[in-house]
């Protein structure tokens, strides 16, 4: 896999909270050409696939933790939550498209930070939307608490 | 990377349409201990991140081209539409989970065929679905009018 692209944003070191006002250009890499975003402005959100490329080898769990390391919420498999310690470090977000400039796109809603490399981009359509209602645990709840915040 | 599952389901070939019936099985990959989806079934739904493995490289497209190459739709750039064959060839969808029987989850509305390696499998949390309202244009509404049909 290689990058298709890559964000730039004002958030340079990792954070767990906060993301809400963070604004993200995310620019297309050199081998791909403008017409790779050809009316991606008829779109009003994007599904974003990146790669936790500050994720070292050692510290990516293959079975369960509990969310945040934080042992009130209950033990949890790797793939029942969203962390970025997981194999193969993918990262994924629904972005708002705020506007198209040239080759970039400028995003609100990544919560990535500056430099990471983008490996897919797809526009959100309602029929792959859920279905059906939600269910998830409390916990997630109270993780998500202040993620979208957008006190800095 | 490394696929962490694999999918398995009725559907041996690629087709367009007709993917609402379908029931896959993801069963983890022998490295991964079970402890990596435990909790899982706290959650009503899942975004499963695969790879579009029958795609050969040169049929990936890396500008734009017409959907479905219809050519009643718009060009478009690949990375505002979700066709397979795309840089990277990173699927990605949001399914229903059924059930879940030691290493495997069951679920419904995954769009892959028979034996497609799975890269990531996250948990839904409403706090990650769009905070506004969509804006989507009217060829992905045509495209997509059989796409879930339950008819085989």
């Amino acid at each position: 896999m290689k990058p298709i692209a890559y964000a730039s944003n004002q958030r340079k070191e990792v954070e767990d909270d906060q993301w809400g006002a963070i604004v993200t250009t995310i620019t297309l890499a050199e081998e791909l050409p403008d017409s790779a975003i050809a009316s991606i402005d008829s779109f009003s959100h994007l599904e974003v696939v990146f790669y936790f490329h500050k994720v070292k080898e050692d510290k990516i769990i293959q079975g369960a933790r509990h969310p945040r390391n934080n042992k009130d919420y209950p033990l949890t498999g790797i793939f029942a939550q969203r962390g970025k310690n997981r194999p193969n470090r993918i990262g994924l977000t629904t972005v708002e498209l705020l506007e198209v400039e040239g080759r970039s796109m400028i995003v609100k809603g990544l919560d990535c930070i500056d430099g990471t490399p983008i490996l897919d981009i797809k526009p959100v359509m309602e029929e792959f939307l859920p279905k059906s209602s939600l269910k998830q645990p409390d916990w997630t709840r109270d993780v998500m608490r202040k993620y979208w915040d957008t006190a800095q």
